[in-house]
């Protein structure tokens, strides 16, 4: 086994350091230096036929055009130059996007998630070479369509349930959604079994479960993304910006002060950087928040104006949106009487403290997200995701967090923000037929009547 | 490369074929003939380092005693009788399970599930050879009850809401479920970064996409039979009968009529067993749903029953279980016309119209369930998935098809019974804090006033 072992694994290392081809290369074999290494210390477990990276994809054309024109600069300075304008052009990119409001947002959201689901599928192909299961490549895209199908169908119905529901058209494909859904998906299963060869079968049954795995990651996330979009501008723009925040932060802090290694799998973290993108991201999110919740653009959710007959910005705030007076713990009135100031209450915007929340997941849990990231570029022996991004890598290099941070703004979001809106209940309400519209009218009527919280003054107002 | 394939082709080949020890074996030598055939023929591509099937556990105590019991038997004949036995046995103790009510049959889903689950795990763990990542596998066991603890706590939450709202113990874990849930699993995840060993990456990440893809097709699946009991038994006894009948028919049709090969995955079948099966089971369906819409215990719904303070089996009969007088299409009329039959209607109770829509599912497609196990089965060359019922393999060779038909099951009856209950709207409502479920009535009684569905007098009755 371990000559079988060992000759995969030098295969796999005269792969992963690529040829030295230019100026450019040089940097790119010294980043690389860890990864080889790693293949090189694998002493007897990983045979796994991993075929790894030459970069997935060709070079992109952008980065060669900027490589030429900076070509005074040498080899490290222009990799920083050309990662430093791309950053900024993203940074620019979304400030753009945050202005031209939800729909534009929700586009761009679906577009990175198919670039990232096509970053992921393409290492399943290389890892797997599978370049020649054509059909079965038409089956992931499938899938990803039938599960965006699904999910996006789900969001829409939840949010525009009741103006959707006037469009004849519709209708039924908002009635039936989920048995249409679950119809498109078993047809994919399907055309999988009809599709197995013989001589494939391992190979098809691991890349079922690779595009699945990547659905699971990559669609449902993205789908927490556009529903958080649809709750207020604010519940994207800042956990985004925390993210960015707490990235560069990180770095800045480990870069000046780096000194006590964080974990083996990033082995350029340290503890230093860690606690200083905290601390900056707490306080980062603080002000952006405080500026945010001004605008009643930012905490509005997307909602159907009726007597405009378009979508609104416009809302009647959320309780955490509104100032609120909190009544001081007895030991900080006690710090603040040290300090002869009389305070027992503070006045603050509840979201302040939700933002607070948010920036301790960005900063403590978030960068698991680029953990997992890291780990799994290295199992698959890769240095990025893609070269979509010169200077970064591919999509999902820089999603890596963003996506986990997105999960957890949705469910926080779900658990302690919305719990439940009585308008939502209304608005399903009215998606019932006119005789059940009723009948839930009366039922309600009656329970309330009974539970002693209804009179007869209520019902007729 | 091609020498190092067919090495380990060779070795996994070597490995296929179990040593025949006994008379027992000879028979099973004989059933494995087509998968080490099969790995015989791989010309080129699968050399994954699989380590197939001595059979995954040690073979069972039960069929041990069996064996010795049946010795005057010829293996094939003995073989036969212990798979008879034990599918009596295994319809019998369903039997049981229904008389015993919903409860009983939840939990037994539960331990069915969690035995699936440890069937494919443990070939994943097999397959990969990593019984020596001991954190890795209680890794596994944590996300299995990680997703449990949501998908269970939802369908609780939506059944039994208003019932354990009540519980002032349980209220927070109600109100907070997802965020809880969440936080499992966000601990799981790094959980698995930090046991993240060089060496071990590549299999780390693998079994990592092996366990999330058992728990999309386990978990989720068996959750949806869990909310099928809920809304009725007959939504489980029905599907799960279709099934089981659909197997037996299409193998008697098969035995007896079988000529033309049905698909290549599973060389057995035949278009005579597929048709033969298809028609019985739609008239099988017909019976026996006739038979049982006429109990409410199997139609009903589990439900509180707030004035015996207990669950209930009695309901309002939903529409689908009430008899209905269907118009005959003009072509019908025809015929019985023809016939001499004057008859220009039928009564009918319609949940023979989606037994026979059940039917159509769980003969056309339910089958391909089972080539997809079959497949995944040939993929990594074992014979079946464990084996804990003799004669008949692992829970999982008997529950291939059984959780597609229940997700089928579940959408169907979401889609075409369910859609939009008025009742679970009101149950909606009453969870809700009191101030907001007036909030909704005066919401909905100005809607609905303003639609002109509502006026005054039906404000107070």
């Amino acid at each position: 086994m371990s000559t079988l072992g060992s000759e995969l694994r030098q295969r796999a290392a005269q792969q992963t350091t690529p040829p030295s081809s230019g100026d450019d290369d040089a940097d790119k074999t010294q980043k690389s230096a860890p990864t080889s290494q790693a293949s090189a210390s694998d002493t007897d477990e990983d045979d796994l036929p991993v075929k790894p990276s030459k970069p997935v994809q060709s070079q992109a054309q952008g980065s060669d055009v900027l490589d030429s024109a900076f070509k005074v600069f040498s080899p490290r300075w222009r990799n920083w130059l050309i990662r430093g304008i791309f950053t900024w052009l993203m940074i620019f990119s979304f400030a753009v996007l945050i202005y031209l409001g939800p729909l534009a947002l929700v586009l761009v959201t679906f577009a990175l998630q198919i670039k990232c689901f096509h970053e992921i599928i393409t290492i399943g192909y290389i890892v797997y070479r599978s370049y020649d299961l054509p059909w079965f490549r038409t089956l992931s895209w499938y899938f990803l369509f039938a599960s965006n199908f699904f999910f996006f169908g789900e969001s829409m119905i939840g949010y525009f349930g009741v103006l959707l529901a006037r469009t004849d058209f519709l209708r039924p494909f908002m009635t039936y959604h989920r048995f249409i859904s679950f119809s498109l998906y078993t047809a994919g299963l399907v055309g999988f079994v009809c599709s197995l060869v013989k001589k494939h079968y391992l190979k098809q049954f691991t890349l079922f479960g690779w595009t699945h795995v990547t659905l699971l990651l990559v669609v449902t996330q993205s789908h927490f993304i556009v529903q958080n979009v649809l709750e207020g501008l604010i519940w994207v723009l800042v956990p985004v910006s925390m993210i960015i925040c707490n990235d560069i932060m990180a770095y800045m802090f480990g870069f000046f002060f780096g000194r006590t290694p964080l974990i083996k799998l990033s082995p350029k973290k340290t503890w230093e950087g860690f606690i200083g993108g905290a601390f900056s991201t707490i306080i980062f999110g603080i002000i952006l928040s405080y500026f945010l919740v001004q605008y009643d653009y930012f905490v509005c959710p997307v909602s159907y104006d009726d007597s405009k007959d378009s979508l609104s910005m416009e809302c009647e705030r959320s309780h955490v949106f509104l100032i609120f007076q909190y009544n001081l713990p007895e030991t900080i009135r006690a710090f603040f009487k040290l300090l002869g100031i009389q305070k027992t209450t503070v006045s603050m915007y509840p979201f302040i403290l939700h933002s607070i929340a948010m920036s301790v997941f960005a900063s403590v849990i978030g960068p698991f997200g680029g953990f997992f990231a890291s780990g799994f570029k290295r199992a698959f022996k890769i240095k990025d995701f893609g070269d979509t991004i010169p200077g970064h890598g591919g999509i999902m290099d820089r999603f890596d967090c963003q996506f986990l941070m997105a999960t957890f703004v949705h469910v926080y979001y779900s658990s302690f923000i919305k719990v439940l809106n009585p308008q939502n209940i209304v608005q399903t309400v009215l998606m019932l037929k006119p005789e059940q519209q009723i009948q839930v009218f009366a039922m309600l009527r009656d329970k309330l009547t009974q539970r002693g919280l209804i009179d007869n003054s209520t019902m007729s107002s």
